[in-house]
Formats: structure tokens, C-alpha cells, sequence
């Protein structure tokens, strides 16, 4: 494979708590490892090295159709080769599709002397959510591609701002249940009252300036959702065990990763993490509901390239 | 009056924008003149130095209220006595009656040598403004006490934020029209769609992260409110144009003050903010509707005595 670029696409959370489709992090681990090199003929071919049995027809699979729409944009002639190993299970809500939208682009666009921007790229991963969800999100796309908090200020136009942050832990437990994307959507309710959006922004306008100024105690104090975490968690059995005992174990905050089933946690220490790690595993093992646990912490650059 | 403490308490604009119920910031220009000092018997005596004939007896009066209610957590026996020149025009959205009752305890408080902190100042003043509007709102309050920028996290229990902010003019026109504050509140609904809730809170975070990192083309963009706008200006004429022609002039951005009539405007450099002041002048000399422009930076240190 040494004529191919090795990268790895990062796991990534999405609707951070308060900031329900605006704002998203990277994690360091989990992550997908993907191979890309031009080819001579135009298009793209895609091999899985996985046992996750994706589709492999460039249209339907997340990370071709990604590159098909770079390709609209690109010199006339090119192609890709693709080899992916995916280790961000499909469905778990840490962004398994938006790592494989997310490193196609990037890696793409690499081979080609970066001809594009990271907004660009942003555009085209895009078409790789569509495949997977039927929708055009970008809340895991942009960390995944610009790394560290992001928040998606306008999805149309696409406004996306990248944000600092002061070190933090994360902990995501996977418990092995299905949540549908479609069946989370629809239990939202399409109106909600003034006075909750009110509290809603008042809680993200907080978070926006917690991870700007350093201040975990606003974080935390601002990381309530008071608008899709009270439909959504009945979605995810033991959401409210974790969460009353991560938050006893020290954790500053969390809520529901993506559209579920995971469930993260921030800490402003490792030994806090890992802490809200044995509360999780204890939850889901009394549960008797099988699981995955990440502890990882926030991955400030995105997509990165084998060294 | 060389035994009364002088003291300046400023104008604010809250509802900034997307911001609304959240964000407020105080201005140099215009603000209210007060004088206290301590008195021998308990309670409060008020005199008015000016014309507006607001009420003395000081459960009724808006500074008197917010002393009052100092006084409830101050030591046993304590009383002011206190002289106001109001320049702030009651009714114009620019927090007259927040001036009052923010000068009001923060002079109070240096006479008694300090003893309560900001957040308890806020919460004493916001009994003032119950007196003036029937409701203990703190968005006003909160930068004529703190000063710059504030942000409102939660009213209950109250949080509030102090948000570092790039240098800013503001422009502000008060058309002399009247808009009553319950008609402004009964205009709102208490429904929104959760698609225009995201797009506002996206603008918020958008807006937090501008000033925070001093991004003026960032802030600009975030100066959209798609919740309350949208039905509140049909009750100030001339509101488009103004917006529209400040827009021409260079501002970042603005909206309704408060909850109106008047109008306030954002722009990087003083010249711009004059500029704009020139637009909204045209309009309403246009309407044949009288108005106040005032031009002025942000105020960072809200109420300060006279030195």
C-alpha cells in the first residue's frame, strides 16, 4: 500500500446538549483508517476491509458519493481508489458516517494539492450524509474535517465556526440498542414554547463563552438541554441512570451523542473520565445491555495523515 | 450636596438581536445623574430634579424599590436619601428604569462600604424594574451594574455572564412614538417552530463567539433574529428602512432595542456609526415623526461615580 495516503477519520459528537444541531467535537479514538490514491480512469472505486457489509457502489456508499460531488468540482479525468477499514460502528451516533464522508474529502483533496477549502470540503462530505441519513447535515462533518468544537452558525448558507476550547475529557458509552435516525427525528416536536427556546439560547450563548474563556463551571452550568433530551432520552434505556451518575463521578456535563444511542460525557480531568467511565459500565452491566466505552479526549485537528 | 455621592447610571440596549431575553449592553451616552447619601432615620426619601413626574413614594418608584429592597439584607436602621436627574426618556427601550434602579443600589452600596456583590445588586434592582414593567427582568440591569457586554445564562436562578467584547459604536434612534411594553409582549408568540429556534440560537452562539474573539465580520452576520423581529417592528414605522439604509451606511448590524421604539445599530469605527446616525435621521425627518439620536461606544464599567 505505499503508493496509497493513510488517514484517519475521527468519531465525532453532534448536538452537544444545548446546541442541538449547531455545535460538534472531534474525539481522538474511536477512529476510521482509510487508504485513497488517484487511479487513471475517472470515478471511484471503493473496497471495504471491514465486516460492516456497506454498499460499494460509489452512489450509495457515504464516503463515494462524498467524492463523487469533489469530483463535479475537480479536473475532468479524475479518479480514486479507496480502501477503508471502519472502526466507528455504523448507527452508534458518534459520526460513523461523517468519518467516512469526512476522510474521502480530505484525503482527496490532499492528492490533489489541496485545491479546496476546508468549507468546500465541508459542501461535499455533505452529499455523504445524505446518503446515509436522507439529510444534509454538517454538524459532524465540519469537526471532523476542521478538528476541535465547531459550530454550524447557519447550515444555509453554510457558516461554520471553528471554536477553542480548554482541555477536556470525554466519555462515551455506546450501549449495543438501535436507535433509528428517522425514529429520533420523529419524536421531536416541530414546536416548542418561547420561554424554552429562550432558556435554550441563553444555555448555548453560555457554552459559547465557557469554551472560549476556559470556564468549566459555565460549561457545566450550561450544558442543560431543555428542549430534545426530555423526548429523545426515553429513546435510550439507562439515560437517566448514566447521567445522574456521571454527574456524581464529577463530570461537568453531557447528554445524548448525535441522535443516539451513545451517550457522552465531559470532564475537565482524565481520572474524572475514566471515573464516569466505571459509573457507565455499572449502569449498562446492571442493565444487563451490552456496550462500548471511549474515553478519548478532544481531537483539535481533524482528519490527520499517516506520519 | 458636597456629603452626596454622584453618580452616572447608563443606558442600556438588551434584546440585542438573536439575543433576546439574554444579552444586553450598556452605553456611554446617555445616562441618568443620581445623588445619595446615608440619613439618619430608616427607609427612603426620593426628590426628583427633573420633569418626567414620576412617582416618589418609594415602593412605587422604581429606584426606591430596588433600595427597598436593599435595604431588606442591609443593617437594621439604615436610610437614604436620594436626588435624580433622569435623561434617559422613559419609554424610549433603552433602559430608563433599569438605570435608575442599577444607580440607585450600586450607590447605595458604596456608602455602606461594599458589602454586597454584583449578582445581589442585580437581584435587588431587578425589584425595580417589577415596579416599572410588572416583571423582575434583568437584561437591563445586568450591563448598567457589570458594564460591556452581559449575557443573562439563566433568570432563574439568575446567572449572569460579563462577555468581553471588541471596541463597538452604537447608534441609536428613539422615534417619539409610543410602544407600550405589554402591547411589545402580547405581539410575541409563545410558540416558535424548533427550525427557527436553531437558526436563532445558531445566531446567538455565532453572535457570543464574535465578540469574544473580536470577529466584527462574524458578529455581523450573527446580528439576525428570525424569532421576535419579525413581528415586533411592524409596531415602529420606519423600522425597515432604517435597518435597510443602516445596513447601506456600513453598520454590522442591530434591531429593536428592548422591546422599542427605539432603534439601535452596530458599526466597527465612529465614522461609520455617524454615518449611520445620518440614515436613520433622513428617515424619520422623511415620516415627519420626531426623534433622539444618540452615538456612543460601549460603556465597559456601567454605573461610576462622579470623580
Amino acid at each position: 500500500m505505499s503508493d496509497f495516503l493513510t488517514l484517519y477519520s475521527p468519531a465525532t459528537v453532534a448536538n452537544v446538549v444545548c446546541g442541538f444541531d449547531v455545535l460538534g467535537f472531534a474525539l481522538e479514538a474511536p477512529y476510521d483508517t482509510m487508504h485513497l490514491r488517484l487511479r487513471d480512469e475517472p470515478g471511484v472505486s471503493i473496497v471495504h476491509e471491514d465486516d460492516f457489509n456497506l454498499p460499494t457502489e460509489p452512489k450509495r456508499n457515504v464516503a463515494g458519493a462524498a467524492l463523487l460531488a469533489l469530483l463535479r468540482a475537480a479536473p475532468a479525468g479524475t479518479g480514486f481508489e479507496m480502501r477503508i477499514q471502519k472502526a466507528i460502528l455504523p448507527g452508534s451516533g458518534i459520526g460513523s458516517s461523517a468519518a467516512s464522508a469526512a476522510g474521502a474529502v480530505v484525503g482527496a483533496n490532499q492528492l490533489l494539492g489541496n485545491i479546496f477549502t476546508k468549507e468546500e470540503l465541508v459542501r461535499f462530505a455533505m452529499f455523504g450524509e445524505e446518503v446515509a441519513s436522507g439529510a444534509q447535515h454538517a454538524d459532524n462533518i465540519a469537526p471532523a474535517i476542521y478538528g476541535g468544537v465547531t459550530l454550524i452558525r447557519s447550515a444555509e448558507p453554510l457558516d461554520v465556526v471553528p471554536l477553542s476550547a480548554p482541555p477536556l475529557h470525554v466519555t462515551v458509552v455506546h450501549p449495543q440498542i438501535e436507535v433509528r435516525t428517522a425514529d429520533a427525528r420523529q419524536i421531536l416536536k416541530q414546536q416548542v414554547t418561547l420561554k424554552a427556546a429562550i432558556r435554550q439560547w441563553g444555555n448555548v450563548a453560555g457554552l459559547v463563552a465557557g469554551l472560549l474563556q476556559s470556564d468549566y463551571k459555565l460549561i457545566g452550568r450550561s450544558l442543560e438541554d431543555v428542549i430534545v433530551e426530555p423526548v429523545r432520552s426515553i429513546l435510550i434505556p439507562g439515560f437517566a441512570a448514566v447521567k445522574a451518575r456521571s454527574l456524581e463521578a464529577g463530570a461537568l456535563g453531557g447528554g445524548i451523542s448525535g441522535s443516539g444511542p451513545s451517550i457522552f460525557m465531559l470532564s475537565e480531568t482524565e481520572a474524572t473520565a475514566q471515573a464516569v467511565a466505571a459509573a457507565m459500565r455499572e449502569v449498562y452491566q446492571q442493565l444487563g445491555v451490552d456496550f462500548h466505552i471511549h474515553v478519548s479526549t478532544i481531537n483539535s485537528t481533524g482528519v490527520r495523515f499517516a506520519s
